[in-house]
């Protein structure tokens, strides 16, 4: 198998080596053979082809079985002419990945550090489906002088069909509860998602579904996460209700994520920045890059037991606490991976 | 003084009764002179005349001096050709109400019926300023059939400089730290936000202005409210932020809020929404509607005295824990309405 690797900007290289040295050692003794491909990305690619998104890494993760991207971006670039994040569109874009999965579960040893209460949170477990090839960040005509700017969000029944796929699916492996989020109040896209959704949900009658307005899912999110079993939602709603799930679990540095498109590798990574404040310094949270090669290693290559395997070494390392000091540990990346590593065995 | 009043739907009359009660009480014996007239909106408008927002409403709120409302729409009218909601969209355009103020205050008193914890909350004390009156509510076209459908988002730069203004001048009464929240790394719109501040906040050399991607304030307003003194925003984002941080209050019963425009009266209204469930029961909340009232004395009218009159009664009504069941009192919606009124002497 061939994964392609695209290193990111600022910790971004740090946490990726952490990732790979996991994962070398969790298949050392497997069946599972792989061979890793760098391609430039991002920041560093602008800074070597004056471009995010080079030609080169299009070309080769499109070969690629899979893709592991670490976090991008920083101030460096912040006056590029295009900027990493535009690479990020691009990928999404040129590899067809129109749904971004962000599994949001709240885990007991960490849940401390949640700005939410524990009697809320309790087994807070769900997961956002996040359309990512169209919308508002693809619409035309985008336009903008002094005077003034204009975006458009589109929709078809087609992207709205494949993505509600994705998340029912999904469901079925769950507890089989769909929640679309929207604006069908104001929304000509809205209400196009609810007509397809009332139409396609005929196919799984197992599944319950709702739907929620996006400005009250955003305080349900908050006062009642256990509600949620799969959120299906456009571009923008789910760009913003991931990141708030996201802080509900007190542990950013851990979150993994996953896009997908029709055919062609999955791209998995962190859900967190680049930390320009913290890179070089060694203390980088590793475990949302672990956490992304695990979801790799189930999600694209069926490897379930070697997922297990690192999943349980990584909890392990978490309950001994030799942790990075996002967590509130003292712990380097270093040490927090050869724990990792030592708890695999 | 002439105030337009707009009751509302299930628990809106209700409220809208018990604050009307405390404004009497509150300025007899004052100078404050004042007249009611109600006009129909909402879902008792589609009843009676077809309509959420009839001409004559339009035509009485323009002649008024402050219009109060309160909550509207309901499961009665899911299904009405006209919902509701269309007439909250309607009458801001026809008022011209383009900004919305809502107040993010935790009251140390009901701080622990926040979900957020209480080291998080702390003093947290900001204002959203929502524009209402353009972005995606109102762009054109806006189109839907059968299998695709489009929503446009326009702002010019005469919309934004007029929302800034509402914003900077308000900071200026408060810590001096403006927020613009937007997501200028993908949409045209937001770099129009962007630019215009750029040149804006040259008049307001005091304000400290900062940018937020709102996915990342949609983190921060969980995580980090306290860092937050007047936020700026476009329609849609304002939508869903406000919302969220009306949450961490914990007491979303209890806060109201301002559109306001140019010249023409000032609409104020509760946050919350019309509660079907607990419709007839005499428990709902008014202090929302209350605390609408007073911001309407202080903004509308200038009556600083009066409303801090108010203002007083309420916490102290709070205090003795006087409170309906949402805020874990037992009181009925009278008795907290009698107590305040008590309180006011
Ligand atoms: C960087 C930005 C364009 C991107 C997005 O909004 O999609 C990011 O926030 C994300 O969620 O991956
Ligand atoms: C009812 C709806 C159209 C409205 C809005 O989105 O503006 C409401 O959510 C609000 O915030 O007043």
């Amino acid at each position: 198998k061939v994964i392609a690797i695209l290193r990111g900007d600022y910790i971004g290289p740090e946490i990726m080596e952490a990732g790979l040295k996991v994962l070398d050692a969790a298949s050392k003794d497997s069946s599972f053979q792989y061979e890793t491909i760098d391609y430039p990305f991002g920041g560093a690619a602008i800074d070597q082809y004056s471009e995010p998104l080079p030609q080169q890494t299009i070309a080769g993760c499109k070969k690629a079985d899979a893709i592991l991207l670490s976090a991008i971006g920083g101030p460096k670039w912040d006056t590029a002419k295009k900027r990493p994040e535009k690479g990020l569109l691009e990928i999404r874009n040129a590899l067809g990945l129109f749904s971004n999965i962000r599994p949001t579960k709240v885990d007991p040893n960490l849940s401390h550090f949640s700005p939410v209460k524990q009697e809320i949170l309790n087994e807070t477990d769900f997961v956002i489906v996040r359309e990512l090839t169209s919308g508002i960040y693809f619409g035309t005509p985008r336009e903008q002088n002094e005077e003034k700017a204009l975006d458009t969000t589109t929709y078809t029944a087609q992207e709205v069909k494949r993505i509600l796929k994705i998340g029912f699916e999904m469901s079925m492996h769950r507890r089989k509860h769909v929640t679309i989020v929207d604006k069908a109040n104001v929304l000509a896209t809205s209400k196009l998602w609810r007509q397809v959704t009332e139409e396609f949900k005929k196919s799984y009658p197992e599944v319950t579904v709702d739907y929620n307005y996006v400005d009250a899912a955003a305080m349900k999110i908050i006062t009642q996460p256990t509600a949620f079993d799969v959120i299906i939602t456009a571009n923008l709603f789910g760009d913003i209700l991931s990141d708030e799930a996201s802080v509900l679990t007190g542990s950013l540095g851990t979150i993994p994520s996953m896009s997908a498109g029709t055919d062609g590798p999955n791209l998995y990574e962190p859900i967190h920045g680049s930390a320009p404040d913290i890179a070089g310094k060694g203390i980088a949270d590793p475990i949302s890059m672990i956490q992304s090669i695990e979801m790799m290693l189930r999600e694209s290559f069926n490897e379930t037991l070697l997922a297990d395997k690192i999943a349980a070494a990584v909890q392990k390392t978490i309950e001994d606490k030799i942790i990075t000091p996002d967590l509130g540990g003292t712990a380097t990346t270093q040490e927090v991976t050869a724990n990792i590593v030592k708890n695999l065995k």
